[in-house]
């Protein structure tokens, strides 16, 4: 289980995204630039920024009006009411606030600091103000980027879209997986005997958060230059024979939750 | 900051570990068998449980008498109260639990299933019973480990110390680092700008935790025989020339904790 040989390498030259640019394409272009051909196994990792300008998730803070509870909220945590607005409009519910922190259980189920929303790169140089929301779907984005990766080159491909996350009890952010597909994001192990013959109990193996751990390493944090990295070698057979686990399935059912 | 390439490579042909046994010495013999010569800023990350086994944490459950507390909390989440006992022996508080589930404070500030403990591999072919503990101070271990491995290869070497943890809202396990010596375990990019000139606000890399995970994709999980992958290429050159920062640096401190 598992490769004993790992090569990850960030795709250079790929240039800055706008909505309605062809991921797939521009993957194509660097891959033919720097001379490197997908093999089946390999795995691509996008940073969630170029995904979701990709697919116009770009807001113009100008055009949000936010709510009474957005204002409430904002005054509480000191952050652009219009902002919150818009965590909140991608929010379920508030898990944790305090001035300068506002952590929310998304949409999508993440429980994760302000939805999601970065703001760093998002002030352009015209002096115009945006928000970047996550992606709509994010394993449908890597569906479908798989497929039209897929299409160009070879099949057996790996796609994950991949953000910083925080943690509750760590400092600093780490890789964690936003979408998959193409492979096992949740890989389980439990049935592979270890050296003495005795079935392992608790090995679930978060593979893809590890996967887009092991990219962020590449990406760097401070530009767009480098949002894609092609990882050879990390998708291990699974014992299961899993193939195709979407990211989704790394979320712990709110039943299971012990950190509401 | 950060490499645009980086290779990972379990070294083959490590040994069954014993306690008293010389990993740097293992590490020289796998890297000779291998031809593989150390760089300066490479770095090599340890599984736990070769560090533990060394450093002779394994204890016999033959030798534990459960106390009052362990009996109690060892029904109450039905696991062996000899295990219980060791787990309260490692831990400064019980955070969670539940039948099956017990999270806690470890000493060293891990919060952590089990304070750590692994049972998976320690029951030996003689049908004694193991558990292993954490290394006393995993950053000190780490230290020693990088100063044997200097004084063999080249200087400027990194050590990580891996393990795998749980996480509250995320399902699977994902590689984190007990200790770190060399690297930058907290990698501060707040003063790198972006493209827009604009200082980043937010952006501290666990950068520790993310080679930890990067190497446990490697490593496998299943038996020991791949505890100790080189890491190449992943030693950015930090902003602020921070160059040594110790894993205990990425523990949260308690008053900064939202989820006791």
């Amino acid at each position: 289980v598992g490769a004993a040989s790992i090569e990850l390498h960030a795709l250079a030259g790929i240039p800055a995204v706008r909505e309605g640019d062809d991921l797939a394409a521009l993957v194509e272009q660097a891959l033919s630039r720097a001379q490197l051909q997908l093999r089946s196994g390999d795995i691509l990792v996008f940073a969630q920024k170029v995904v979701s300008k990709a697919e116009g998730r770009l807001v113009d803070l100008a055009s949000v009006a936010p709510g009474p509870q957005a204002l409430i909220v904002a005054e509480e945590v000191q952050k652009d009411p219009r902002v919150v607005e818009l965590i909140l409009s991608e929010a379920r519910r508030i898990v944790r606030k305090r001035p300068g922190l506002l952590i929310v259980e998304h949409r999508l189920g993440f429980i994760m600091a302000n939805a999601g929303l970065d703001q760093s790169n998002t002030t352009t140089p015209d002096g115009r103000e945006y928000a970047l929301l996550l992606p709509i779907d994010p394993d449908a984005s890597a569906r479908v980027l798989r497929a039209r990766l897929e299409s160009r080159h070879v099949h057996g491909l790996g796609v994950v879209i991949n953000d910083s996350f925080g943690r509750p009890w760590r400092r600093g952010t780490v890789g964690v997986a936003l979408g998959a597909s193409g492979l096992a994001a949740l890989l389980d192990l439990r049935e592979t005997p270890d050296l003495f013959g005795r079935t392992l109990k608790t090995t679930i193996v978060a593979h893809a958060d590890e996967i887009a751990a092991a990219a962020s390493l590449v990406m760097g944090q401070a530009d767009e230059g480098r949002p894609v990295v092609l990882v050879r070698g990390a998708r291990p057979a699974s014992p299961r024979g899993q193939a195709d686990v979407p990211a989704r399935d790394l979320l712990r059912p709110p039943e299971e939750d012990l950190f509401r």
